[in-house]
């Protein structure tokens, strides 16, 4: 953890030791009462939290946040396939700390329908890895996430003067960075699953608009390949 | 496994049931004699293997090899700061799934000496990860790999000719997309260790002809930052 993240009525309650934001300020920071910490609130403001006191049963805390104004999330939409929950938790935390604005698990012809049901959507236990990523990467920003609609009905859903893109390792005649929108705001990148897109997926795709790409010839997993294309979209907004 | 891969020796003598290759061969897919399957011959050529019988004790298989040129590998050299073991296997499998040409972890002021003697690198376990990634990728390629050299060892070692940049949060002034030679053969790229570069090693890396470029504001795990890097090169290369 870089950075120490809150929900807004959590800044105003006593830290339960049990929390693991409490064990990290005392067990790996060794915050004393009047140690400062970088803190954020979720979605809002930077600032410094203060350790006042600490019983056994919870840390008091205080904060001062930064009036500086909230930078607005990077323009990236990533439809990915429904992976396996191992892959999804993977793709959470990691899509967080990078910065895309929204992160769409769908189902397809070839996504297993059993994913959807894990307990890592079931619980919550998915925002988690949002706040983790977030932490790692100093930003209060969290993407916007749904899981286990159909590809179909995310596509209706995007705004219409998005561009879109899709990645393909069979049927992309360019690689993405050839692909000519890649610096505009309101961009999609859609991500098949695990084993692929589907013929019936592909027809979809074309017909709302999307652009077939590729990542080169070698099979990557689910996890590096979304790392791989935020960062080729990144660098060509010379953001990386 | 979408691909299994073999050192020359091995395909002369009968695989053992205990053979990761060989409970992949009769669980996962499911081989029966006659049943051929992708196979690869490490750093050579592609081909089909054939399982012609099975006891108790091994698999008795045949192999027929394409005649077709092994490609060179592409012309990345990747220095990376000595991390925790569990961090150099994802970097081992993830580098050689995208096919980077050499991979050296160094040791930098800020690296934890231990590392380097960590079983990862005593037992010979780091190669199971460069194949692991090969195979993910489709690839017979494995990058060339050092480990525990000091930094300023591995610099003075590489090419005279070639282009450099290392990677830097902190004093960069430009992006790793703006470096200009990255599409240009013989090109190496320097992460720093997970708590960063010292001011020595960030001398070490000027006087050798380092430009410091940045993967943008936020703080990436070093597993993520090597995966965007290479994509960023690929990208500029029009590779990915």
């Amino acid at each position: 953890m870089n950075l120490i993240l809150f929900a807004l009525p959590e800044t105003q309650i006593p830290l339960p030791r049990s929390d693991p934001r409490a064990r990290h300020l005392t067990e790996v920071l060794h915050c004393e009462p009047g140690s400062t910490f970088d803190a954020g609130l979720i979605g809002g403001t930077h600032g410094k939290g203060t350790l006042r006191s600490m019983d056994a049963a919870s840390l008091t805390l205080t904060f001062t946040w930064n009036p500086a104004p909230i930078p607005a999330p990077e323009p990236l939409t990533l439809i990915v396939g429904l992976p396996r929950p191992q892959t999804a938790r993977d793709l959470l935390r990691e899509m967080s700390s990078l910065g895309v604005a929204a992160l769409h698990f769908v189902a397809t012809e070839k996504t297993e329908p059993s994913y959807a049901s894990s307990k890592l959507w079931s619980t919550g236990e998915w925002q988690r890895h949002l706040i983790t990523g977030a932490e790692q990467a100093f930003t209060t920003l969290l993407p916007e996430v749904t899981w286990g609609r159909a590809l179909a009905e995310v596509i209706s859903a995007l705004p219409a003067a998005d561009s879109r893109v899709a990645l393909d390792n069979y049927e992309a005649a360019n690689p993405l960075s050839a692909f000519p929108a890649l610096a505009q705001p309101g961009l999609t990148v859609a991500l098949g699953p695990e084993r692929g897109w589907s013929a019936t997926d592909r027809t979809q795709l074309r017909a709302a608009g999307f652009t077939l790409a590729h990542l080169g010839t070698r099979v990557l997993r689910v996890e590096t390949a979304a790392i791989a294309a935020v960062a080729v979209v990144w660098a060509a907004r010379r953001r990386m």
